[in-house]
């Protein structure tokens, strides 16, 4: 069987690229992250440029991603079943919980928000989907870590970021705790992303019992967790209910 | 200068054909469909499988688009200057319009959109954020189609879909209406895409006049129409006040 096509790996690689940081750049930054001959590099640009995946700036040069993109982003989720199947769940754990809901699935050791159903209230609110969440700092990711062996490798070998006070960064204390949710059928956060704001989350199952995503509130400390920070019993509640009710409408999907 | 690389191309034109219909197709159906060798089909997409741009479903064998595009997608217009130039004047046009405010740009002979505010009100809505518009029977396209003369003969050349009974399907018809906008400044439809539905849009333009994008209201026919079926002049209005404060914070980006 032939390797990879190594055009198209390269391209990714440019889309990638062009999808961090600012999202605009030269030729030569661009070959030289990639460690590309500028020929080289020119000659995947024009190409994505033609396709309409990337687009370049007529006053600087630079390139940034193109609207193709968009489309083919919106159409994947169009097409995913886990969504369609969730959709009504997610809105009924938003207005039982009073909370954000959020449903994500693993993407390059983070968590890809594939739906986001705003808070029931009228405080500004932005879309999350697409974004993504880091996998050891979030309850939606500590989900995934728990059943996914392989995930929960690449992450142990990694540095675990912290992003406040309260994140868990030692790769032990993870373990412990991926251990825990997979006794409980739960995971939860607490300032461990964002100061002031906790997440509970549970996990979705595909036909078969692989467990390909997550759903979860995320919300105030204090509207989530008791008064020993720990989330409300009733809410853990409400999270595993959707969790559930998604998983058996995959089941009996077809 | 050597020209596009064919391995990129052919990977752009499987994910396009992932985009359309129901989103799920076998090897035989893609390798079909491109004109492709399946051992050619397959490489490519064992190769944007690899890269996450495909997936493949467990049980059928049908490939997908991947999430990976989800992101790059999100990622798109997190560095689109005009959507973040114009989310507040969006904004302030649902407010003083009372109707779902939307920003398109030109991709492959539709109008991609770009921004949606939902209609300030408490119906269900549903994002399109990344929806394809026909050209020629929304608003949107008209400012488009009106100030692209290549878009404006690509889609002549074409045949004009009749969405609704008063879809313009008169290519001499449609060349009409274009003067005319290029003219007044801004378009309408009624009922031309949607029964009961209508909507008016003005151009938005890039430093050096160019106009690159359009920003319009879309609603229900008897709140955007007078007797006449002709929109309301205090809505075509503030349309075209919304273009221009978008259009002037692009002049002075940067």
């Amino acid at each position: 069987m032939p390797g990879p096509i190594q055009a198209i790996e390269r391209a990714a690689a440019v889309l990638r690229l062009l999808a961090r940081g600012s999202g605009r750049l030269g030729l030569g930054e661009i070959a030289a992250s990639l460690d590309l001959p500028k020929g080289t590099a020119h000659g995947i640009l024009r190409t994505l440029h033609g396709v309409g995946f990337v687009e370049q700036d007529q006053s600087t040069g630079q390139y940034r991603l193109g609207a193709a993109l968009l489309h083919l982003g919106t159409s994947y989720l169009d097409a995913n079943e886990l969504r369609s199947r969730s959709i009504n769940w997610a809105d009924t754990l938003a207005a039982r919980s009073g909370e954000a809901v959020r449903i994500g699935t693993p993407l390059e050791s983070s968590v890809l928000v594939v739906h986001h159903v705003f808070r029931p209230d009228d405080t500004p609110q932005t879309l999350d989907v697409g974004a993504m969440l880091p996998l050891h700092a979030t309850a939606l990711g500590k989900v995934l870590l728990a059943y996914d062996a392989e995930l929960a490798s690449v992450i142990q070998r990694g540095t675990l970021t912290s992003l406040t006070r309260r994140t868990i960064v030692r790769p032990a204390a993870l373990a412990r705790i991926l251990a825990d949710v997979r006794r409980t059928g739960w995971a939860n956060e607490t300032e461990e992303c964002m100061p002031g704001e906790a997440s509970i989350a549970a996990p979705i199952r595909a036909p078969g019992g692989l467990v390909v995503a997550a759903i979860g509130i995320s919300g105030p400390v204090d509207r989530l967790c008791g008064a020993t920070l720990t989330p409300k019993p009733a809410l853990v509640r409400d999270v595993q209910d959707a969790a559930r009710a998604v998983s058996r409408d995959l089941m009996t999907a077809g």
